[in-house]
C-alpha cells in the first residue's frame, strides 16, 4: 500500500481517512490547508509525519514547523493547533480512541466511523 | 526531526534505532541489505513503511514486495522474513516490548537496549 496513492480522492480538508492499523494505532492521512483548532488529547500521543506540504503545529510554548519526511509527537494533554498555510498532506498515527478534536466540538470534528468510511 | 537524517550514521544493518514514541509504539528505523531470518511476534503486530529502496517480505503463503512510500503490516503471529537484495531503509513501528526476532535466537538479534543506545 503506498501513502501518498491513499490521497487520492479525498477532498475534504482536516477529515482523516484510516488507512492502517498496526495494534492499537490507526494509520490515518489527511490534507490540511488553514487554521484547525486548538484542542488536546488527555490520554493519547499523536504522531504527524508531513509527506507533501509545510506544517506548522501551535503549541502554547511556541511552533514547531515541519516539512516533508518531517514528523513530530504530540504527547498527550498538550494543547496543540495543526495550521497549514498551504495545503498540506499528513500522515497521522494515533490510537484507536482518540477523538479528533479531543474534548472541543468543532464543525470540523469527524467521528472514528466517519474516518473509517471515508 | 526528518526521517531520513535519522539514518546518518547507521552502519550495521538489520540494527533497528529507536527514534521516537508514540503511545506504546516505538518508531525505529533500520538499515537492511541481504536476508534477515524467519520469525513472528505472537501478541504484536509491525508496521514496515520504506523510506529508500525495494523490500520483499516474505511470507509462507507468498512475498509482498514493498518500493518507496510502500508501507505494510505484518500482523501478528505471522511467520515473516525480509529480505533487501539491494540495500533498503525501512521505518519500522512496533509495540515497545515487541523482540527483535521474536523467539528465535538469530546473531543478528538486538534487544531493545541496543536500539534505543544505537
Amino acid at each position: 500500500m503506498n501513502v501518498e496513492q491513499q490521497f487520492e480522492g479525498i477532498e475534504e480538508l482536516w477529515s482523516p481517512r484510516v488507512i492502517g492499523r498496526v495494534n492499537d494505532q490507526y494509520i490515518k492521512v489527511a490534507k490540511l490547508h488553514g487554521q484547525f483548532t486548538w484542542h488536546k488529547h488527555d490520554d493519547e500521543d499523536e504522531l504527524f509525519l508531513v509527506v507533501k506540504g509545510r506544517l506548522k503545529i501551535q503549541f502554547e510554548d511556541g511552533d514547531v514547523e515541519l516539512g516533508p519526511g518531517d514528523f513530530h509527537v504530540v504527547p498527550k494533554g498538550v494543547m496543540h493547533n495543526p495550521v497549514a498555510d498551504q495545503e498540506c498532506w499528513v500522515m497521522l498515527i494515533e490510537t484507536v480512541t482518540t477523538k479528533h478534536t479531543g474534548d472541543v466540538k468543532s464543525v470540523l470534528t469527524k467521528t472514528i466511523e466517519q474516518q473509517l468510511a471515508s
